[in-house]
């Protein structure tokens, strides 16, 4: 991690609005990182988790100096007090603006990308990226090894890492007279909205005859597998090595746990949770959590 | 999706043997696009399920005018039957002729392919493909950041998605004198036969000693592991994330399920069906369906 | 498989002080190439498992001449036997020496390396591998389109696959104040031992803000999530599309078997088992072995 000297005053600058109250003296401070259990010191910027009964004593024996608290906790002779609404949001955006290196919008020598694609502005796609006529918009990052195949649209704002797979064709076959197997025609799109992101090595396929369609701000882990026609909606959170099946309908707020399986032709409501491992083979209603294999509703104090 | 005139002569004339009788008008008629739920109208080319009860009604219904359709339904005013045998069948060869780019054979300049490796004619190998002394048969569609190792053998047709791995060294290994781990040589070959087709960022280690073999028609989807020493009949198919572990036989026509795990040194008879998900760690008879952790015998009427 | 005639005095040779005895002619003795059950003939090296109850007959009747067998196995004549410790694991070492084709070590000019990463010496990487500012230690090979961010540490004598990914940013968001999805800063390291290995398309996602650590001698199979913050101990086995979600601890000589999952924020005590599919999301004691979904011990005589 890297260390960097960080006035707090500019910390402060940032925040802006987001601040409520600063207590303790703030000349002289710096922060040179985020704490963490493992190394937290004097100059390293601590949070404490509003929903901790003790929180004012864990606060006090932080062993760092400045605090993003709630506005609950007291002031600590000798700590800088920076009180928020939500700290853990605050240290976040605090980490992304000055301890995240910023990448530099540019398109790599070694990306080959079909004449036809249209690549909106302030891209960076990385070496040996592959892209054929799809459309990019702008600010999305394309890392190494990525291929995206013809007639992706994805919005603007997204993140595709490391060896990703996107439009492919679907994995649906007929069988000849002979009994042998031949691919169903993948003509169907990969659409994808705003603030998209797929993690390394994750698949996602293209649509068969109708579209594949991912909402904005969803997230997906490495090594998922999204088959043709999937319907996804906004903000849904796919974690890693998760199997989507074909056509499946999957609403805003759904959280996928790692390494669960969703059959294809299933529905699955608004702001479910599909449980680690879980093998779904029928429609979830809104706000359940299924778990199991086969999985089966979650009831509360088992 | 790519829309294109297609007149309705041409997709007789390549029908041909498999149009059973054509009613309707067909002059000035063309298709723009394969039909699907979201999209179809009237220039959509339809087909209707010989298996639905009421397909005379969903016929009528369609808003397509040109319908492929079975010898049991009757004319409709103004639409134009086209009556095959296997409606779906003829659909999707429809598709892949006038609807699917076809792939010109090509070498791209970036793969870099082991001058002991032999490549047969009409192959197309994409960018930043990485092949060693291997052998590939003809009209094989390599895609890019393949990496295909020394020592296999793929029959003619096959089709490698992005990112796919074909001959890695075996996860096999000895326990030295201090404890530690080092790798069991991995020695033996992927042997693969015609029209395989791998799925992206798929898996297929070599054998250890004996060889992995993979028969003709067997199809594999994305992110599957097939560890060493397996041997895979024909016209398998491995749908997403399945887990195959070493020394397995499978034969001829059995169904493997997404996110299913075959636990090593098992048989799994003709025709048989692994359920999604299932942990599968005993033999499966032919043409049983497994499922559930760890797998067992699906009973009709549970 | 490659033929090679190797004398068997050389073999000898190299064995050195593990081989207890020989009996038979050695003169003019050699091997081709390791026997496997498929293709075992007279020239090949085959080797008798000491726990075999029959090993005296199984000796007797292997078609090889050369057998590596242990000290209680009795002359056999027209064989050569050389007796040693452990036969399979000087089975392994032959076959690494004789038959598995050595690294040159060498940088694949298509390699993009960034100017302050620290390469040791003798190491191979191959071509379109990607690696930014990280540290790598002297032996290690890494394979064609392999991408390591930023930070990574890795010991000497490591192996990482095509296509695999280290030091990714981990799956954490945070929601800003319309609800949606943000990354919290990813800006822990990666930090790995030594003759670590890494499998095919496996990804290892760097820390949050402590780091993620592997052990050494421990080795992960192709299509492996490891997420942030694990920390995973020495001559730990992580089989085939294994899911290791964040925080969790992991010690030494644990085995993880294929397809299954671990919560995060677990332990896993000293050498347990974590069975094929299972789904962890509870503590697993030393030496025990968990398995099914949800994971619990697996009782003996159940």
């Amino acid at each position: 991690m890297k260390i960097r000297r960080i006035e707090l005053t500019k910390i402060i600058d940032f925040l802006d609005k987001k601040v409520i109250k600063v207590e303790g003296d703030i000349s002289e401070s710096f922060i040179t990182n985020l704490a963490e259990v493992e190394r937290v010191n004097e100059d390293t910027l601590d949070w404490i988790n509003p929903a901790k009964q003790n929180k004012q004593e864990i606060a006090q024996n932080s062993k760092a100096k400045v605090l993003l608290v709630d506005d609950s906790i007291k002031p600590i002779p000798g700590k800088v007090l920076i009180h928020v609404r939500n700290p853990k949001v605050s240290l976040a955006e605090i980490g992304n603006e000055f301890f995240v290196d910023k990448i530099i919008p540019s398109i790599h020598p070694t990306a080959i990308i079909d004449p036809d694609a249209k690549i909106g502005k302030d891209c960076c796609i990385g070496p040996y990226a592959v892209i054929g006529k799809a459309v990019l918009g702008e600010n999305c990052i394309i890392d190494s090894n990525v291929r995206i195949y013809d007639d992706v649209v994805m919005g603007h704002d997204c993140v595709v890492k490391a060896g990703a797979v996107l439009g492919g064709a679907g994995f649906g076959y007929e069988r000849d007279e002979k009994g042998n197997k031949f691919r169903f025609p993948q003509v169907g799109q990969l659409i994808m909205g705003d603030f998209v992101e797929v993690g390394s090595n994750t698949c996602i396929d293209r649509g068969a005859l109708a579209d594949t369609v991912i909402g904005d701000y969803t997230k997906i882990n490495n090594l998922c597998h999204i088959a043709h026609n999937n319907k996804i909606g906004k903000n849904v959170t796919i974690t890693g090595c998760v199997n989507i099946s074909g056509s499946n309908i999957i609403d805003d707020n759904v959280w996928i746990a790692p390494n669960s399986s969703i059959r294809g032709w299933v529905h699955i409501g608004e702001g479910a949770t599909v449980g680690m491992g879980a093998v779904v083979v029928k429609n979830i209603p809104s706000h359940e959590t299924w778990v199991g294999n086969p999985a089966n509703k979650l009831e509360k104090k088992k």
